[in-house]
């Protein structure tokens, strides 16, 4: 399991909101996970520049706003790489055969159009998507 | 890894292309994999109602033309499930804080979106597909 990209999601969410900052503690509480590991991926997000340290106080603040952030940024600052990878491919196809010979690349063709419509999903989406998602579920649980 | 997807697709265009049926050992030979796992694969292949074994010979032939099927019954069949799973989400995120709450149901909602795309993207797209694209590298490479 990686869930660097949903802690970061989660972590990006409680910053977005806070009204003061919110250090590495108080969101390894939210998370449910230990500071150090949020720190590790406060690291990745600041070498992004999607945050910065908050100055003069411990905490970190925003550099975009949540419509502009797109979750591609996000997914690529802590994975440290823009690939998704949907399918794996079998290694020893036969190349004295003429489809063993061409299967990898014919695969990894069009397995890569389709990762890549997925990231393309993923730069259509912002933490503001999140947010939303879940300020509607929030109004729902509130209204019950 | 988990590659009985790609050579699931490898057996299909070998089964669909052969001017003769190929039996699991033929098979096996040009995917790189034992005759056994090509009869696991088949037995998935045919509980689906994708291939036949051939009467009266031994080796299989498709049920379906080869632009009727689609890459979605092919992983459907050989991978048991509908779901494409493209990101895992953290595990314990804490009830008390309001974020935490609401983070795994927005995150399910939000993937789901994403990996029911990338599903219908599978949906769009045929073994002919994949033995179009082969062909062009195919002769690419016969005119080089």
């Amino acid at each position: 399991m990686d869930t660097k990209f949903s802690s970061a999601i989660h972590m990006l969410i409680l910053i977005s909101e806070a009204e003061t900052p919110m250090s590495s503690e108080k969101i390894a509480e939210s998370v449910g996970t230990n500071p150090s590991y949020i720190r590790k991926i406060a690291g990745l997000l600041k070498k992004a520049g999607i945050i910065e340290s908050s100055q003069g106080r411990s905490g970190f603040a925003l550099n975009l706003s949540a419509d502009e952030l797109t979750l591609y940024q996000i997914f690529c600052a802590v994975e440290g790489t823009s690939d998704i990878h949907l399918f794996d491919i079998h290694r020893n196809p036969n190349d004295q055969c003429v489809v063993g010979r061409h299967i990898q690349p014919t695969l990894t063709e069009l397995f890569g159009e389709l990762e890549a419509k997925a990231l393309s999903e993923l730069k259509q989406k912002t933490l503001k998507t999140c947010m939303d998602i879940m300020r509607d579920r929030i109004n729902k649980e509130e209204t019950k």
